[in-house]
């Protein structure tokens, strides 16, 4: 099995702009690609990050075995293109029978609550494509082993994949995983790294670094950054 | 094992008001928690709905076999204390070794995309106290088989309960469920619905009579509500 990891090398996670600085949000999409490629190699897998500019993983931090393990091939196309450019084809097993050992999983470079357990879940999974949804009806990993189907992350992706795979007749498997489903994009998203994160990981390090703390409040939880000056700045 | 199902009968889903009216909420929350006793009940197991107030659940539209499992309790405190009073305690078993038959588990109402088959994995985890971690560091499910277990809803409740657990000595399980974690609290939430509801639930149906549907723009999806005069209004 190929896991591939797409990542966005230049200007990444935008939509966290109103709480992080553009290097800022660079180092925290560093750290969690940096968490995801560890989690899958400790799955067993070798992964390679299909990275949107170069990148040198020997500057993630990696353990010696993990960067060992870890390649990067650089592809400026958009997203659907440069996965569907390394899925199955049928020319890989000589046959379209729908059956091929060269599956593919692709797996989000920002599911910063990835253990290694969840991804070998995933990895094991049967189906002919298996699907992790993320909130809001996105696609946050998958395993394809069916030549035929190809991937259109644009939109509601998990719904668009369940099409797909129906209309080249690939039998599909639904992930029900909280971890794998949980993609962090947006502000509110924090929380979760905060909540669950382990605490090995290099997000909630940088997080923590950042000054990003719980906060609790009217009965629910928010995040705050504690700033340079000791305030604390609610968002 | 008892399965508690906390149901606030007034004025529920307030953080949904600025989409659906008092009347709608009132029935959006009574189909999801329809769907979660059927549910609960196809995963061999009888409900107590724990209601702030007297309802029938002849009213919810249950297959006959759901509603003979069904039974409804109404305990008007907090629900903190209304759950509290309902788990495992030291009398029950006789022994206070952290081991009793006595197991609850306690579902929110709430879980419209909880299946059978994530509830049974629910119930059949091990640990003497297992959660199943909602978004925003809430506590969606749980099930707690040491008598010296105690919840408390407020705040981080996931946080606060896996505190607790060590503090009595209770081992525990996580249990990691997309569908679990999703509880519809807002109106974003009600996409989750619409993407991974199945189709015989009461919830999507619902939602679907109520004249919402998926709208994909800007590459994200969002729900739009179709009005009485057929144009569409987008939140």
């Amino acid at each position: 099995m190929h896991v591939v990891v797409p990542f966005a090398a230049t200007d990444p996670k935008t939509r966290l702009e109103s709480v992080l600085s553009p290097t800022e949000r660079a180092a925290f999409a560093r750290a969690m690609l940096a968490d995801v490629l560890c989690s899958i190699v400790e799955a067993g897998r070798e992964p390679t990050v299909v990275a949107t500019a170069a990148i040198d993983p020997a500057e993630l931090d990696l353990p010696t075995h993990v960067l060992e393990s870890v390649s990067v091939a650089v592809d400026d196309r958009p997203l659907t293109d440069a996965v569907n450019a390394r899925l199955p084809s049928k020319t890989d097993s000589g046959d379209n029978d729908g059956d091929t050992d060269d599956a593919v999983a692709v797996v989000m470079a920002d599911l910063a609550l990835a253990t290694t357990d969840a991804l070998a879940d995933l990895f094991a999974a049967g189906g002919e494509v298996a699907i992790t949804p993320g909130r809001g009806g996105g696609t946050n990993a998958l395993v394809v082993r069916h030549p035929g189907f190809r991937v259109d992350y644009h939109g509601a992706s998990y719904l668009d994949h369940r099409k797909i795979a129906e209309e080249v007749g690939a039998s599909l498997e639904t992930i029900d995983s909280f971890r794998l489903a949980t993609d962090i994009d947006e502000p509110d998203d924090l929380v979760e790294v905060l909540v669950h994160g382990d605490e090995r990981t290099r997000a909630l390090a940088t997080l923590r670094d950042f000054g990003f703390e719980l906060e609790r409040r009217d009965g629910r939880v928010g995040v705050a950054r504690r700033g340079a000056d000791d305030s604390t700045r609610e968002r």
